[in-house]
């Protein structure tokens, strides 16, 4: 059983849009057991989406689309679709009532070419769309299924969770079923060099680590008849990984490195807060992540000006004069008065040129200072990041969480 | 003159990462004037890959392709690509003592199989890669070419803007110029409804409404001879759009809507600060996205706890016990306590209840209060916002920044 994923849209072949259905729907489909071979992505266009379509139907079990069911012209998935697959369309009177109705409740005036998403291919079943004005549809035709979605992905995911799953699991016997485990402060290549005898002896389950995001993730996948039966298979290999690269690894159970980081503080009673300048609110919007912080995170600062550092952290005029925002000094003083106010147990400053302009030769673009306050002592490190300012300030924000969880896991 | 972008990588396909590359390269094309027809996904397999390969030839002028070159067993991208385009491997001495001095200033000790990474197709122009270990390269086969880059995208992507780009400029004339006109506070299907009359008879430029982080942005796309060319055309076409929906378009040279922000808060002299719960220091840490912020940007306060909420911003315990953390009369006084302390002309507060957990019947999960301050007046709106815990946090900040720019830009 495999299935082929199509996103229709000539915005995507543009580059104007990131096409995340694609990751969601290989997601979904691998924890159902379904293979998925190729992901395709194809425009507007009436002969190539034809083609695509009819690709698909030679070498997929399963075909899911998304994309171009909007009601403007440009929008042709279904039209072309049906075609392909020889079906003529009809209205759909229960999705038309719908569509009326979701303008009704909006009070917003329908407009004409909407109506053109209440038409369906003859013998579909209709995928309802509660949060859009587009349903989707499933067809079955010569032992293929045909599964089209809208593009959006807040309708595309409740339809896909709460209709086509339930579809899916009827067909299928077998599970692959993965298991992650998340390390950092390890670059990939060392990672597989460590466990190139595991790596070199896989077969099921099989071992691949993948970078995302600054981490190195090294997913375990298993086929088998069961979920249980591949949980055996994967914590046995999971038992030699530790062996070997146990030190990195931060998390198997799929929480991100700010939910492990607010866990281990929850557990050990610890509170947190936080001073960001070149950051600006980055790091405390991602522990913040987190539901039920309250507990943990106290109080954080987005001091990006001079005067914020002087008013709210106390910093020094004399310090900034003498050193500069950007310094070792004007991070420790920022991560003393920060937990002085905050009474916090542990504080973090972070202070650094994210450019593109601002940096010299003493301090270039990319220089940036972390200060950590935690059992009555302060540490401040220095780091230069390279890359754009998005990138710098991304980095310092991770290089922060990492080094507060070493700190705190023991 | 036509494109294909073919990214090789099982992880793709079982959802672990994005494809971001597909969207860097077909916005890269596009700016060449190369038409991209197909993006494709496959994974670390041979014969597929193969197939995969061998498709793209027959339909495309050129193919690119990221990832699978690596130094772990499962990347095989240049070993299958060469053996479809029929070429040996050899040794690529530059590339080898580039890895090595690589390793040697990183204080890292090369593994070996690293030194497959210096392997390179007989007769390829190879591809430098100062930010990792693979080099990428580029052959003619053909009439085709095929252009070979690594997956990490801090590698791919200044390798495409230093040498592929270089390349490919050579290759052609004409170009396709696009032009995006960004809109805000208006749904898809009533702007493309409102632009029916120039959507129905558009030929060249075309326009095409699309969604992206809940904006609507408009692209207008002319194919001519040259630049200048294309932006007579497009220009005529913003005109019939602008006297239609100028109203809520908010940029139209690429800017985001928190640069358009800091550009009108830095033509009129204003000062901005921000008071954040749910959202943690999100919104700050967007408008601190743009350099040079530091002359609007007084201060920032993430006062996710009650505590936080009476220290920082003097909110009152009474105000708190009787109405609630999450409040039109809290975010009334976050507002309040935050002008007075940070001394700025405008200043936002946000609480709200992000979920998944701390929603009951009279305050759901997704209840926002934003409260802003501005020209001496204080308003509070209340929002409930759909979604999970992220995209109620997104969403606020969005509504924040839409609310702003309509406040600001007369």
């Amino acid at each position: 059983m495999n299935a082929e994923i199509i996103a229709i849209g000539t915005e995507l072949l543009l580059g104007n849009i990131l096409n995340t259905n694609a990751q969601f729907l290989s997601r979904q489909l691998a924890e159902l057991g379904i293979s998925v071979y190729y992901q395709t992505v194809v425009g507007d266009n009436e002969n190539r989406l034809k083609e695509t379509i009819t690709n698909a139907l030679n070498r997929a079990n399963i075909i899911i689309t998304t994309g171009g069911l909007g009601p403007t012209t440009d929008d042709m998935s279904k039209e072309t679709i049906a075609e392909a697959l020889g079906l003529k369309l009809v209205v759909h009177k229960e999705s038309e009532d719908k569509l009326r109705e979701f303008f009704k409740t909006r009070n917003i005036c329908m407009t004409n070419n909407n109506l053109k998403q209440a038409l369906m291919p003859e013998g579909a079943t209709v995928i309802p769309n509660n949060n859009g004005t587009a349903p989707g549809f499933i067809v079955n035709k010569d032992d293929k299924i045909v599964i089209v979605l809208p593009g959006p992905p807040n309708e595309m995911v409740p339809m896909f969770k709460d209709t086509v799953k339930n579809e899916l699991q009827k067909l299928n016997s077998g599970v692959i079923h993965s298991k992650t485990l998340k390390c950092c402060g390890i670059g990939e290549s060392t990672i597989a060099d460590k466990l190139k005898d595991i790596i070199d002896k896989q077969n099921n389950p099989t071992i691949a680590p993948y970078v995302t995001d600054g981490e190195v993730h090294l997913r375990v996948t298993a086929k088998a008849e069961s979920i249980e039966e591949a949980n055996i298979l994967i914590s046995k290999m999971e038992h030699e990984v530790r062996a070997i690269a146990g030190d990195y690894i931060y998390t198997d159970d799929d929480k991100t490195l700010e939910e492990t980081i607010v866990s281990l503080l929850l557990k050990n009673n610890l509170t947190l807060s936080t001073a960001e300048s070149c950051t600006g609110g980055l790091l405390s919007g991602r522990i913040i992540n987190c539901s039920g912080v309250s507990d943990v995170f106290k109080e954080g600062f987005v001091t990006y000006s001079n005067e914020a550092k002087k008013s709210a952290l106390n910093v020094k005029q004399e310090t900034l004069a003498q050193y500069g925002a950007v310094s070792e000094e004007t991070a420790r003083e920022m991560v003393e008065g920060l937990v002085k106010k905050a009474k916090s147990d542990i504080g973090i400053s972070v202070t650094g040129i994210a450019g593109p302009t601002g940096g010299t030769e003493d301090k270039p673009v990319g220089l940036v200072y972390i200060g950590f306050y935690y059992k009555d002592n302060i540490t401040v490190s220095k780091y230069i990041f390279a890359g754009n300012r998005q990138k710098i300030r991304n980095r310092t924000v991770y290089e922060s969480l990492n080094t507060l969880w070493k700190m705190i896991k023991n």
